[in-house]
């Protein structure tokens, strides 16, 4: 699961890329994004992806990410796939591979993968010959989305040297916050992972040690912290999952942001939230739609721009 | 609900769209179609639509009117992503605006939405600045449904001033059927919507009322009135509704257009029907394959120059 | 079922087709591997199929032939329309056509079907305008997936005049051994008809003689015919079949083709298969994914050539 994108093009992971790599993609995602929060980017007949062919393989549905990277594929002038189709015969584990084995048989010019199985991508991305850009593999990270939160933190706060940013949630089972605590620590940010001891065991302060950072801090008092938080990632719940179950009724107590935890953070502090919210569970209503502080719907739009870069720096001749 | 194309590109109703403004776009529907019945049009490297990227959310299952839109975004030179993916979590109400919100946030050029909910277009295009277009919503309206119809009629009658176009079916129920009406009333045709009381009620005249109209003639003697009419849009009868069942034995009967009733009508008296055709239902297979007569196939074809022009018209530069 | 590509544009089987279209179907294949086992071609602005839409009607699901279609479709530079979106009214028998006359009164410019009722492509296109081509109708034939086991076939071993070609497995039931039938014929090769009597009765060895060929050669015995043979096409089992059902158990005893039963053919005699292979059933994995002998990953990228052969060879001005 090494992966790093400077040795092969393909991006398994965050941790172990250099900082340089991920800054160069948010600096080329800006120049996309030119002023505004979606990239309007059109290159006409030079388009980078012009006559390339990204294939899309979900296992998992994501709505969301799917479509980022396809309007991403899109504005790049290339073209997408759809290897899940729904009914088709493709399920887990080995069909997986053999899918993406016939998708490369095929020809394209690289796979996004999203998977429960976490490694998957990187399974893939070790027998192909294609670029593979894992995009969300079971609990083990999804790079794009990290990409995108730097981003628009970057945007809203210039630096994020020295930050401390609040991931608040099920951290044991969020591949977002694996990939955010990896970005952020390449960018110089501090981040703290925050929610219950059943979600965020003291074991996750070793999350970056693999990559020769120093522990991560574990807060599970959100209020005592709060003021210390330069920005906050609250994650979704997923409250399908048996740990989400334990807390569900508990959670919102005290971990919720709502009004008064909003206020308790420096003024303007950015909030993210990877959507989709539950609105009224992990969040307010009115903080998740705050224009001062919200920047939930401004990480969508430049969720394609960094998946823009991402794939340009990988596919462009 | 005003949403006139004038003030703003998007189109959620044909109600209180001017005249000119509808005729321009059959105008130039007709340009597309260049003589046959379907467009051809390719554009090359000056696409009017290159580089666009036209959203579909579509809330309700639709082939037809789906692939149409589809159609003509590509012969328009644009691209066009699905946001409604089978076995997604997009459902209904609150998550219809959110995942508008998330495709606008995106940079999609244009959103074409599909929905049960009455008024569900222009719920999304109050509050983004997306341009919408209204594929069918609820019971409301079916606008570019209703511009391919005008588009047929006019092609087969040349002016449809005066014209006294019969609508036979569940009117009540139906969004082609007042996206008719007013497209009719706006080009000087007379509607006469047809069919049982209970499909029909009298509170209907009033249907155009709040565009300045005088009432609609409603007549319940598909017979008497037949004569008439110098063309008719058959219905599809939507079987699985409540209504329909408390008819569905009779109906036939009463308003079935079989070769009896088609011939009491002026010699090539054009037949529409939006279709898909219930065969033996509402009409005649002999009727509705019939060639002097029935232009239920052009009207396909013709559904994708009016949604080019429609599309053109406000994503063009 | 006349369907000669030669009289009309279109692919419906490979019954009848000269075999000097054949060969300049996979010439022109071959120029678009160049080298390679993918087709990599990018025409820019010169693409044949630039503005043309071909449509996928795909009753059955089949991931692997429809992404070869729609990846050679954009290879060309044209784009793809699927008509059988998940959840749509689309079944079968009348529905197929009624679909099929709705793309063609859109104006697109080819569609491609795949149905499980045989003779179900010609049906369409005996009443449409529009060029058909047959991705696999029932028991009757599957001509692209006949055309690039050719291709792979001639490319492992130049010429195919005089070769033996094994075809294993339930061919009363198989589209492919149908066509493969046909097309070997045409480059003058001799299939032989391989498997148990209930697979492949007596009966079949008049499957060609409706195009003039001599009877063909039935074999019940695998391991005595292996060491005469040049190149083996092992089909998949459809063990949902109940012909296949009978013969389950002992079917792999005397035909999957093992170590043992590849070393009595003679040295690198290609082993093909259309996929998806059911590994340890039909053919051991050794042998599946042996480097030296089996193909069958080649045959994926040549299924996209042989298709961006077929689609140029009908829709390019």
């Amino acid at each position: 699961m090494s992966g790093s994108p400077v040795e092969r093009p393909g991006l398994l992971a965050l941790a172990g890329v250099p900082s340089e790599r991920i800054a160069a993609w948010l600096d080329r995602a800006e120049t996309f994004l030119a002023g505004g929060d979606a990239p309007r980017a059109d290159f006409g007949g030079q388009a980078p992806l012009a006559g390339r062919i990204v294939a899309h393989l979900f296992m998992e549905d994501s709505t969301r990410t799917r479509l980022a990277f396809e309007v991403a594929t899109m504005r790049l002038g290339g073209r997408v796939i759809a290897a899940t189709a729904a009914g088709s015969s493709i399920s887990k584990g080995e069909s997986l591979l053999d899918t993406a084995r016939n998708l490369a048989a095929m020809g394209v010019d690289a796979i996004v993968v999203r998977t429960a199985a976490s490694g998957g991508a990187a399974q893939i991305a070790q027998r192909l010959d294609v670029p593979v850009v894992n995009g969300g593999d079971g609990r083990h990270e999804h790079p794009t989305q990290a990409l995108l939160d730097l981003l628009t933190l970057r945007r809203a706060m210039g630096s994020l040297k020295g930050v401390r940013v609040g991931i608040v949630g099920d951290i044991a089972n969020s591949r977002v916050a694996r990939s955010d605590v990896h970005g952020l620590r390449a960018l110089g940010a501090e981040p703290v992972l925050i929610g219950p001891p059943t979600l965020v065991p003291r074991t996750l302060s070793g999350l970056a040690t693999a990559t020769g950072g120093p522990p991560i801090e574990i807060e599970h008092d959100f209020d005592r912290v709060l003021p210390s938080l330069g920005a906050v990632v609250m994650l979704r719940m997923q409250r399908e999952r048996a740990a989400a179950d334990a807390v569900a009724a508990d959670y919102p107590k005290g971990y919720r942001l709502n009004r008064e935890r909003a206020a308790k953070m420096p003024d303007r502090a950015p909030i993210l939230h990877p959507g989709p919210v539950n609105r009224g569970y992990e969040i307010e209503p009115e903080v998740a739609d705050d224009p001062r502080r919200s920047l939930v719907l401004r990480q969508v739009g430049h969720g394609v721009a960094v998946r823009m870069a991402v794939l340009e720096s990988m596919l462009s001749a």
